[in-house]
């Protein structure tokens, strides 16, 4: 394996864009079924016409991070899937707490693809005295006030935030109190933390916004 | 008001970069803040140390819809919030199907954000018989078998699909040749469909992942 080796070139050093960091789950999520089907091998030609980009992106993606391709071969799948998995930390154990226990959170506790990318939900927690005992996919809902006591007893890597807008910012600043550095927020606000807290927003209404114009100007 | 309309340059001739559309809902949820807190004009420098942008980046961004400002006076909250809504298109009824009535098709369906920006969801579709005739938000699921039917006798602006990646392509391309032209993807596959339909994807395994990476990315 050593000629598909990345290269020495200390990867640390450099900044890589936001915008190949966001295609990065998406060359995990192509190279996971090339492996699921058994592909061996695939061309940076053929990668890139599966997942419609050109093969220049693709190899000027991985190149941030070595390369991984060897010049008449291609890339290995099974090894790129592999580092590619290092790359994104899913081969460490990531505990998962969700705050907030309504749909959005319930549907997040019961997402099977989250298990089997090395994503572990470890807690619920609600105010709601109806949802707090409830398991959810093997995950219990506690009441929101253990949770400083939970979080002093795990080790704790990201927060989903899937709470009213209204309560969000509190409970963020709270929650990196205790300790979380991480937050995945759902709440329709933009959160003022720290600056060493790393924050991933998925803005539903934002989204849905986005397609209305698209709509709305496509009309015009 | 005369003074504080859009310049009359067409609008429609410009091609808007997806940046420049992605950051559009924010503007409009900062200046529904504003409105509900009662402040009637504010100045770019203002809004940009709220919303935590450059003013000139808000200058530039609204310019590409005609500017809305003036010189010494600034932005008129109200009227720039109203103008904003059109652009988005929440001034029309959207009306919104949600193909998948598991937990995130009834967060969707419970999110009251959508209904006060105009989205109205008509109808939630499922195959399973537990959930089928389950009212959720005032919204009824019925046999994913009807879709063909309630389609034909309603105006359906969006199709949400809320269901497993493994029946998600097919069931989008029924949808689009049942006449629905913009989809609203949180199935975890790109849907390959003809290139009139609109696709907005929500990839939430893609987004932690994101977040896993900046977290690893951090420790190294």
């Amino acid at each position: 394996m050593a000629d598909l080796k990345a290269n020495d070139k200390s990867v640390n050093e450099k900044v890589i864009s936001p915008a190949v960091i966001k295609r990065l789950p998406r060359y995990y999520r192509y190279l996971g079924d090339l492996l699921r089907n058994d592909v061996v091998r695939i061309s940076s030609r053929e990668l890139s016409q599966k997942m419609n980009v050109t093969a220049s992106q693709i190899r000027q993606d991985l190149n941030n991070f070595g390369g991984f391709g060897q010049q008449g071969y291609g890339y290995n799948v099974e090894y790129l899937y592999n580092e590619m998995a290092k790359i994104l930390g899913l081969n460490k154990v990531n505990n998962i707490i969700i705050v907030g226990a309504g749909n959005l959170g319930q549907a997040l506790a019961n997402n099977s693809d989250f298990v089997h990318n090395g994503f572990n939900i470890i807690g619920l927690f609600d105010v709601n005295p109806k949802l707090i005992g409830m398991i959810v996919n093997g995950v219990e809902v506690y009441d929101i006030d253990m949770l400083g006591e939970f979080i002093a007893g795990h080790d704790v890597r990201i927060a989903a935030l899937t709470l009213p807008g209204s309560k969000a910012s509190k409970v963020a600043g709270e929650l990196v109190e205790m300790g979380v550095k991480a937050i995945w927020n759902f709440a329709p606000v933009d959160l003022r933390l720290p600056d060493d807290v790393i924050i991933e927003n998925v803005h539903l209404s934002e989204s849905i916004m986005t397609l209305s114009y698209r709509i709305h100007s496509k009309e015009i």
